[in-house]
């Protein structure tokens, strides 16, 4: 078997603390049979202080040679000025749309270690078990034209264009339905079909592409609506499908709703299971080097990473179990920390899973 | 003084019977020294059924010549399937649109006798009360180009276009600094400006205005994260102001925190303080013809009309004043019963309240 590549991007803010754990669990398992070797790359704004791109031209190659991306965070206050053509944000938006990485998985899940540290009342969120499948190379994110223009009476406008044609959505609802028939067998698709004719597009091609599954169930939901199920009663729903900003916002609004926000991972897929790996969280740049962050969302990344491209499911069980074991010893940092458990740093909570491994 | 004219638009679903219960209690004010005249118009999908468009030339020379609106809900099921241009929603935006109510006023408050409601934890809820300002004729629900087209290899594409010119923006910031002045002075503009360039402009403009407002604090916060503070801790809100698109799902959100959605009345203001009157609800299709549905939020609805647009605030304590009283008396639509709670009817919490004016 081929030494398999993963590029490793630690980006900003708290990013190259966390993935520095999630890089010790990966040695770990290479000292154990997994044939991997790690190749470092800028991004961010880590990338534009010494390159003046956030997402230099080397670190494009190394992500498309790579099998898989290994990324840590981007973004924080001190680019926040920066037009925004030069932002962190576009090193990732930029590999996220060269890769053709379009399909974004953000599973939000209660650990029941965790079962306090939710806002909601238990009732409402034990056991939840939520997918978000959210599309990530389209829509308003990347439609054309943008920018920001003079008008005649001298004033400034801005516009985007949100866009979407069938074999995108098609393409994403796919995704959707072959996670619902291996999980619940629901999909929720959420649009705002009301108002928007390109999310009226999304819903009718979501009905047609219904019909070849026969064995999932579709349901169509308003994106206010939905964010008010969302907290209202969150367990309602199996899978989520839905644009690339409403995925933004209802999957942020569901990962909190977890009260794990710190514990949740996500995945970026193309259309044969390459992927982008990283924290649902962002770069925290509040509490950056401060070694207090939570690395265990970067360490399930990579077990994520090891099951769907990397096939290797027993090493990724290895890692979910070990994450798992150092919860129910009670270690804890600071964001996930309650009376009575342990509280660590981001490298004792990383040290701890490599222990259990 | 003049009569004041107030345009009633019931709409769908459950919006009939609520607007009969908001109109009993303003005709037991006037007989008490309140001078309005009420003018019923048709709009929505009850519009569409009669007359084939949801909203008729005299729903709109009705609510221009009135001085403000009372309106129930619009859209359900049954209109779902018609083109995006004759649903019952475009009679709602038609008017929001036609009568430049471009400041739409939001709040999502705790009522104390209903705190067990939520489903957040108390402590996180407690004492809740945020003002969400959401810009109303603007952004994505008007811009043009849209629609769906054909493309050369045949397949539809469906398009939007997210606009905002600094004039807009301005006119919603200064809403919410006045507003904010007159409460713990703090707002926070919600964006996507790492990501949308109509929003970077928004989030500059904002920036620029708050130089005007020396008693006023402003703070910035990206869409998603938004969501997730909403969850997290929602009482670090005074208020929020943002995009139409933005408003509509953070509103909803914020609303649902509260446990009293059925409780909360919103108002859509032009330059002249002329007003459209709703509860932030919709026309829950689902058990409309019932008697079961919470007039309450369509009640205090038209109290902030007495408030805001007719200048009648004493008329308004007293409305609002009435409907404590009922939920200190322990009635409650099903909506938000109890246990030891009084389960009442819609028309019976209807008459309850005008007992209590
Ligand atoms: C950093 C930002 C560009 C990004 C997004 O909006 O997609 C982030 O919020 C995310 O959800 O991954
Ligand atoms: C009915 C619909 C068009 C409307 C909107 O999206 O604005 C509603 O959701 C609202 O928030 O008032």
């Amino acid at each position: 078997m081929m030494t398999k590549k993963i590029a490793v991007l630690p980006g900003d803010g708290i990013g190259p603390e966390i993935v520095a754990e999630a890089v010790k669990v990966l040695e770990k398992l290479g000292t154990e049979g997994l044939d991997i070797s790690l190749e470092y790359g800028l991004i961010g704004g880590a990338a534009y202080d010494e390159t003046g791109t956030p997402l230099p031209e080397a670190t494009l190659t190394l992500s498309k040679q790579a099998d898989a991306i290994l990324l840590g965070a981007v973004g924080g206050y001190k680019w926040e000025s920066l037009d925004i053509s030069v932002r962190p944000e576009k090193g990732l938006l930029g590999i996220r749309s060269e890769l053709n990485l379009f399909a974004n998985l953000r599973p939000a899940i209660l650990y029941p270690q965790l079962a306090g540290a939710s806002t909601l009342k238990a009732d409402v969120v034990a056991g939840l078990d939520l997918m978000i499948v959210r599309e990530l190379t389209g829509g308003i994110y990347f439609g054309q034209p943008r920018g920001i223009r003079t008008l005649e009476n001298g004033e400034k406008e801005g516009f985007n264009t949100l866009v979407y044609r069938e074999s995108e959505i098609n393409r994403i609802g796919k995704v959707a339905f072959d996670i619902a028939g291996k999980r619940q067998g629901r999909v929720c698709s959420v649009d705002k079909a009301n108002v928007l004719e390109s999310t009226e597009l999304w819903r009718e091609t979501m009905t047609e592409l219904a019909k070849d599954y026969s064995d999932v169930e579709l349901s169509h939901m308003y994106v206010d609506n939905a964010a008010m199920q969302l907290v209202r009663a969150p367990k309602q729903f199996d899978v989520m499908v839905t644009t690339n900003m409403f995925g933004d916002i209802l999957s942020d609004c569901a990962s909190m709703l977890t009260g794990s926000i710190g514990m949740l991972p996500s995945a970026s897929l193309d259309e044969n299971s390459k992927g982008m790996y990283e924290p649902i969280h962002g770069s925290a740049p509040d509490i950056a080097g401060q070694n207090i962050a939570n690395p265990l969302a970067t360490i399930l990344s990579a077990a994520m990473m090891l099951r769907y491209t990397l096939d290797e499911a027993e090493m990724a069980d290895r890692i979910e179990n070990a994450v798992s074991k150092v919860l129910d010893d009670g270690l804890r940092t600071v964001d996930i920390y309650s009376d009575g458990t342990t509280k660590v740093s981001t490298s004792e909570m990383g040290d701890a899973v490599v222990a259990a491994l």
